[in-house]
C-alpha cells in the first residue's frame, strides 16, 4: 500500500454521504470544482473514496474511507496536518477519526527522539511507570519552588515540570530555572537516583531559540511545550534541535476533540499526530479527574503512543490533572507499564512534606510493579560543545598561529579532483566545524602560485579578509585587486572567482553563515 | 480598567454554574486545589469572577465573565492564548465568547504590519474591495499557474495567492514562484498596475526561514501562511521579521469554532486573535459558500478585524471559498470598502480567458464602489540591503585596507564615557551592521599602549583573530599570548578581557554572531 488513507466520521443523510465523501475528497486534495478537474489531475491529486459505512445502530452517522497518493505530502508535517484536515475541520459534522501512513512515508518522520526507551535510559528506571509532578501554584517564590523539586527527588520521583502559567521575563526564568535545576542535583547526590526537570518554555518567535540555548548550556535534560501553541512542527524542530526530551501540553488542544462531531478522535492528536511530531511524553488529562475525557479516550490516546509503528519509536502516555491517591493502583492497572503519572495537587495535599508523599505514591506503584534501578546512562551534561557527531577537530580556545598553520587545526588539499575547476588550494578549518556555539564558520584559504578557487555562486555570502599575499578577486563583473587586509563581501548569488596573481601564496579568512546553502560552479 | 476581562459562554445547571466559574478561574490562572491558594495567591494570579448571567430564552445556558489581573501575561502572545483559552479548550460545553484587553496590555502587541492602509499603500487602489484570487487547482505546471497570474493581473486583479496544497520540495517551489513573479511584472509593466503575489509557505521548522529569505530576495511583497499550523506566534514572528504583508489561510482552524458549545466564537478567532497576531489579510470562509460559517458570523469576524483598537492598524478580511459572481453586488453591501474578496474556482470557470473574468468581477464591485487609484507607494524589492533604518554605513563589496583604516568604514572611539572599565580601544564595524544578508557581524578593535577592553561575559561567543601587535587575553582563569594571526574562540558566558603588552597598538578582528545579547561588564 503506498497511499494515504483517513477516516471521517460525518453525520449526514443516506442520500447525500456519497456526494459529502467526494467533496470532502476535493477539498483536501484539489479545492476545485469539478468542471477543472482533468483525468489527469484526478488521477494524480484528486483523493479517492475507498468506502463508505454506516455506522453500527446510528441511522445519519457514517465513516467514509478517503486515500490519498503519497506524493501529494511532499514528506512533510505540515502538510500532513493540512491535507489530512486542513480545510475540512471547518466543516460541520466532519470528524477524522484514523489517519493509516504508507510505510515509505512514515520512514520520513522521526518521531520521539528519547522515546520511552530513552527516557529510560537516562533516568535508569525500568520495569514501572514513572512519577512526575509540576511545580505549583503560581505565585510561590522560586526558593519555594525548589524546595519542592527538591523534596520531590528526595522522595524518589521522577520527572518535574513547571506549571504552564510559570510565565514572566527571560530572567525571572533562569533564576527559577537556576534554582530547581540545583535542588534537583542535590537531591540526586543525596539519593544516588536520578530525576529530571523540565522547565516550560513559551517566548516570542524572536526570543525562543535564546531559551532553548540556555536551558541547554544548564545541563537541561527536557523541554514543556505547548504544541498547539508554538505550532506541532515548531515545537518539533526546535526541541530536536537541542536534543532535548520533549513533553508535551495539551493547552489549546481540546477544542479539536472534545466535541462529539466535530474535530478529531482524541487517539490521533495526542497520541498519532504529537508522537509523529516527536513528542517523548504526552500529558492529557485523566479520565474522571477535571476534564471529560473519557476512560476509553484514555486508552486508545496510551495505545497509540506505545503501538509498534516501524521504526518510530514509542512515546510515554502521561495521565494528568486531578488524580487521587486511591486511584493509583487502578491507574496502574489501566494504563501499564509504559506511562508517566502526572500528580500536582493531589500530591501536595496528600502530606505536610513533599518528599513523604512522594514516596507514599512511589510505594503504591511499586504495588503494582517490581521496580528495576540500573546505573543511568552518563548524560552529557552542559553544553554542544560535546557533541562527538561529526567533528573534525575540537573546540579550541586558543589556536596558536605558525607560518599560516594553526595549532590544533590540519591543513587540507581542497577540491583537488577538479583540477579544471578548482586549482592549488589548500584549506584550514578554524572555526564553526567543531560545534561551536556559533552561527558562522571561520576558514583560512590558501591559493598557490598560478592557482584559482572555483567560479561559483551561492545564497549565502561571503566575507573574505586577505591574510598574506596578493590575489585578484572577480566579483560579477567586477574585479578587485586584494591585498593585504582588504575586507571584501561577496552578495548573495553573486558570480565569484579568487586568483592567485602573485608568487607568494595568496591567503585569506573567509567567513561564511554556519548554515548556507551548496555552492553552484559556474562555468 | 487594568484587567484581562474573558467571557466563557457554558452549559450547566442553575445550581452548578458559579461553582464552574470558580473551576475555570482557577483552571486557567494557577491550576491548584482550593487548599493550597493562599490569600496572597488569591489577590495576585487567581482569576475573578465578575458576573453570570443566564442566556436570553435559554434554560441552562449562561455566560460567565471573568478578570485576570494583567501582569499575569507578562505581555507574550502566546501566554494571552493559554490564559484565555489553555486547558478549559479541554472543558465540554465552555465556549469562549470574548476577550477584552487593558489599554496598557494591548500597547504591547503590535498587530498587522501593513494592515488596511499599508496594503492600500502599496498597491495604490483606493475606495473599493480588493480583488484576489488563488492558483489552482494542484496538478497545473509552473507556467500554467504563471499563465493564470499573469492573467488575472493582466483583467486589473490585487492579489494572487497560492492555492494552501501546492507543497514540493524548495526547488519546486523557487521555480513556481520565480514564474509567477515574472509574469505579474509583466502584467504590471503592461498595465501600469500594482498587483501583489503572495506564495504559501509551509515548510519543516528547519528550513523554514530558508523560504522566507528566499522570497525576500526576489521582491515578493507578502505571504500566505497557515498560522494554526505553523503556530499563531511563530507565524506573526518570522513574517515581522522579514517585513512581509502577512495573508492568513485558516486551515486547521475550524475545530475551534465550528461546535455550537465548544471552542470560541468565530471573531475572537478570525478576527482578534489573528489580528493581534500581526495578521494583514484573514482568510475565512464565506457565508453561503462550501462552508457553514454563518451570515453574522461572517460580520463579525469583518468588524472585529477593523474596529478600532488602540493603535493596533485595520486588518482586510478575506471572505472565500465557494463564492459567486451573482453575489459579488450582495457582497460589497454585506462587507463594505475595506475587504478582500478571494475567488477561486469560480472566476476560472466564469469565461475562457481569466483576464476577461477578472474585468468582469472587478466591474462589479466598481457597480458599488468608486475607485480612486493613486500611483502607488514605491517598493523596496529585492533585497535587505536596501533597508535604511540602523545604518551606519553602506553594503560595500570592497573594504580597501590603508593603515589599519577600511574605505568606506569609520573609524569610532569605543566605550570612551567609561575609563575605568574600558580604555584606549577604538572601532571600526566592517560588515554586518549595514543590513548585509549575514548571520555574523565582523569588526576590528584596536586597543593602544596600555589599554584594555572591558572584563565582561556574554551568552554569544567571540572570535578573534589578532591583526597586528601583541596582547595578552584572558579567559576565564586562563591567559594567552596573542600575536599575529593567532585565533582565538571564547566560549559562551566566560569572562574575558584583551589587554595590549607592547607599545605597538595591538589590533584584532573580532566576529560575532548578528544577533547576540547584551555583554555583562564584570568586575
Amino acid at each position: 500500500m503506498s497511499d494515504i488513507v483517513v477516516t471521517y466520521q460525518v453525520i449526514s443523510d443516506k442520500n447525500d454521504v456519497s456526494d459529502l465523501a467526494r467533496k470532502i475528497a476535493i477539498e483536501q486534495s484539489v479545492e476545485t470544482p469539478e468542471s477543472l478537474i482533468t483525468p489527469e489531475i484526478e488521477s494524480r491529486f484528486v483523493g479517492k473514496v475507498i468506502e463508505i459505512n454506516r455506522v453500527e445502530n446510528q441511522i445519519d452517522k457514517y465513516t467514509i474511507e478517503l486515500s490519498y497518493p503519497e506524493e501529494i505530502l511532499s514528506q512533510q508535517y505540515n502538510q500532513l496536518v493540512n491535507l489530512c484536515f486542513g480545510n475540512v475541520s471547518m466543516y460541520k459534522n466532519v470528524k477524522c477519526v484514523d489517519i493509516n501512513l504508507p510505510e515509505e512515508l512514515l520512514s520520513h518522520f522521526t518521531g520521539p527522539r528519547f522515546g520511552v526507551d530513552g527516557i529510560r535510559e537516562r533516568l535508569g528506571v525500568y520495569g514501572r511507570p514513572l512519577l512526575a509532578t509540576a511545580l505549583k501554584p503560581r505565585g510561590y517564590s522560586d526558593k519555594q519552588f525548589a524546595d519542592l523539586a527538591y523534596e520531590f527527588a528526595l522522595g524518589g520521583g521522577d520527572i518535574i515540570k513547571d506549571d504552564q502559567n510559570l510565565i514572566g521575563s527571560f530572567e525571572e526564568f533562569k533564576h527559577r530555572v537556576t534554582l530547581c535545576l540545583n535542588a534537583v542535583k542535590k537531591a540526586e547526590d543525596k539519593t544516588g537516583k536520578r530525576c529530571v526537570y523540565f522547565p516550560f518554555i513559551s517566548a516570542p518567535y524572536e526570543h525562543i531559540e535564546m531559551y532553548f540555548e540556555w536551558v541547554k548550556r544548564q545541563g537541561v535534560q527536557g523541554v514543556l511545550l505547548a504544541p498547539l501553541i508554538l505550532g506541532l512542527d515548531t515545537a518539533r524542530g526546535i526541541a530536536a534541535k537541542y536534543d532535548l526530551i520533549y513533553m508535551a501540553h495539551p493547552s489549546f488542544t481540546g477544542s479539536y476533540c472534545v466535541a462529539p462531531n466535530d474535530g478529531m478522535s482524541y487517539h490521533l492528536l495526542y497520541g498519532f499526530l504529537f508522537r509523529l511530531a516527536g513528542v517523548d511524553i504526552s500529558v492529557f488529562p485523566n479520565t474522571g479527574g477535571r476534564f471529560q475525557f473519557g476512560e476509553q479516550d484514555c486508552k486508545k490516546i496510551a495505545d497509540e503512543l506505545r503501538k509498534p509503528l516501524l521504526n518510530i519509536k514509542s512515546a510515554f502516555p502521561c495521565p494528568a490533572g486531578g488524580m487521587q491517591y486511591a486511584h493509583l493502583n487502578e491507574m496502574c492497572r489501566w494504563y501499564q507499564q509504559d506511562s508517566v503519572f502526572l500528580l500536582g495537587g493531589s500530591l501536595l495535599e496528600h502530606s505536610e512534606k513533599l518528599s513523604e508523599s512522594t514516596q507514599a505514591f512511589k510505594a503504591k506503584i511499586q504495588e503494582e510493579f517490581s521496580e528495576k534501578i540500573t546505573t543511568p546512562k552518563e548524560i552529557k551534561q552542559i553544553s554542544a560543545c560535546e557533541y562527538s557527531e561529526s567533528e573534525i577537530g575540537s573546540i579550541l580556545e586558543y589556536m596558536k598561529f605558525e607560518d599560516f598553520n594553526w595549532l590544533g587545526r590540519e591543513s587540507v588539499k581542497y577540491k583537488e579532483a577538479n583540477h579544471t575547476s578548482f586549482n592549488s588550494v589548500r584549506r584550514v578549518e578554524l572555526v564553526g566545524k567543531n560545534r561551536e556555539e556559533l552561527a558562522f564558520d571561520l576558514r583560512y584559504f590558501e591559493v598557490a602560485q598560478n592557482g584559482f578557487s572555483s567560479r561559483e555562486m551561492h545564497q549565502h555570502t561571503h566575507v573574505i579578509i586577505v591574510a598574506r599575499g596578493e590575489g585578484e578577486v572577480v566579483v560579477g563583473d567586477k574585479k578587485y585587486a586584494a591585498k593585504k587586509n582588504d575586507v571584501l563581501y561577496i552578495k548573495p548569488m553573486t558570480t565569484h572567482q579568487l586568483r592567485n596573481v602573485n608568487s607568494e601564496p595568496f591567503g585569506f579568512y573567509c567567513i561564511v553563515d554556519h548554515d548556507r546553502d551548496k555552492p553552484v560552479i559556474v562555468g
